[in-house]
């Protein structure tokens, strides 16, 4: 057996959740939220940090949307800061406190990463579609062609809707008890994705093959589901973009009824590898 | 062998300068300070953390002076913040940033540690005297009665002092560059210590038995020693207060010429598990 300070240091031992021995040369990274206990980052980013024998951390922050602003102010005089992951309820907000958006962010008005680069000079760029498209791909769901609902159109929900109208869906349909942001978010789509069948409205899940879940009902403190269960038939795929609990009100409804239940870890899962090279600074989306 | 699963989440199993795992429940600490590379804090303290079973982490934090009120007011929107360990150059500053401070700061004018309370209100104190004095201590150097020079009376030096003056040793002299600062803490200190020979004067090594370096020269572009190494004497007792590197140009000097060395990591050591009991908020000093 080796000595623990042999397995502390090697990269080749992964030690899940934890990242390499933290020392003064450490860089450092956070995930904002509120509520944050729930948030699956800080044992993915951990482990994967030290996978890729990166000397960082990743730690969870609690923010209150009011103090948002403040806190990301004083973040800036932190010179070893170099990432941040956002989630509820910062992904909008945060959008006008970077120095500069990606190309998805723009679409879709949204953050849930910004790149602290080493010029003092904040990068914001959201990861959500892609790793809720890489999540269905790894597990086998193909999204072209299909009929998609998507509930929930707030910062990952846009996100989210985008990326699966650009694989070219027969039908994508959005809901959002904010009729207003839905077809907000309908409107920008259509423009960008002209050939896809896109429409507002009501969460029915008659006829859909695939419904994805990005609001909070279901976490903790918000009773759900976001639909009628009565609606889930078997074979129909039911995603969730809420982490814990992992079997939700609704996955556990679709469970029951001989649907595919897809946990809200797998979109986490799905963006952790581009997020890494995000913050590398390799991607200049 | 154990499962890396089983390892990792059992706090018997030591895992240097390793944490629990991190997930969204975990609290976090910071060590601020400019340089910060050389830090041992977060070594010690991920290690001690682990050990007691909490579930928290300790990060360093790069921050200049000039950045430090804003990072210290941006860091107050942090729900899950539960600590601050302070370094060169914040220790003075700091004072006037938090909402009280302890018996110890209140002497010598400057806090290394600041507990966030659950309510919201900071609380600072300062423990390198005690770190330095436990340090001696346990390496088997008393203080009492000794002719004792500190060199430096900063954040650093001034509480250093005052802890060794609270021991009686039969002299106590103080030297700073700065002759103004050096002479503020000696009247300070007689003030409280009365009955103890304290006087300001050069970092002559004559008759001295215990040197202590509180200043940051030996650090790394920071060429020391603080005093003339030509008086040092076999038998000794040459304490360093800076970290990295270990073996500074002054310890180096006196192990060459008999002297007993005493690096910066003891004094670190001396501290950890008072600022962990103080963190907890069983003292309010």
């Amino acid at each position: 057996m080796l000595s623990a300070d042999a397995v502390t240091h090697n990269p080749e031992v992964d030690l899940p959740g934890l990242p390499l021995p933290l020392t003064g040369r450490t860089s450092f990274f956070a995930i904002l939220g509120d509520p944050i206990a729930q948030a699956g980052s800080p044992a993915l980013f951990n482990t994967a940090f030290r996978r890729r024998g990166w000397p960082a951390v990743l730690v969870p922050m609690q923010v209150k949307a009011a103090d948002l602003a403040m806190t990301l102010r004083g973040l800036r005089g932190i010179g070893n800061l170099r990432g941040l992951v956002l989630t509820t309820p910062h992904k909008i907000a945060a959008v006008g406190l970077v120095d500069s958006i990606g190309a998805e962010a723009r679409l879709v008005g949204s953050i849930n990463a910004i790149r602290c680069g080493r010029d003092g000079r904040w990068h914001g760029e959201n990861f959500d579609g892609l790793g809720c498209l890489r999540g269905l791909q790894m597990a086998g769901h193909s999204v072209a062609g299909r009929r998609v609902l998507v509930v929930g159109t707030g910062g990952a929900g846009a996100a989210v809707a985008a990326a699966i109208a650009r694989e070219g869906p027969s039908s994508l349909r959005l809901h959002d008890v904010d009729a207003v942001r839905a077809g907000h978010v309908c409107a920008v789509l259509r423009a960008t994705f002209g050939a896809v069948s896109i429409v507002v409205g009501p969460p029915d899940l008659r006829g859909v093959d695939i419904v994805i879940n990005c609001t909070p009902l279901g976490m903790e403190g918000n009773p759900g589901p976001s639909v009628d269960a009565e609606g889930l038939a078997p074979g129909m795929v039911v995603a969730d973009l809420v982490i814990e609990p992992e079997m939700t009100e609704l996955l556990q409804a679709a469970s029951s009824r001989g649907c595919i239940v897809h946990p809200g870890r797998r979109t986490l899962e799905g963006q952790v590898d581009a997020l890494c090279t995000f913050f590398e600074g390799e991607s200049h989306g």
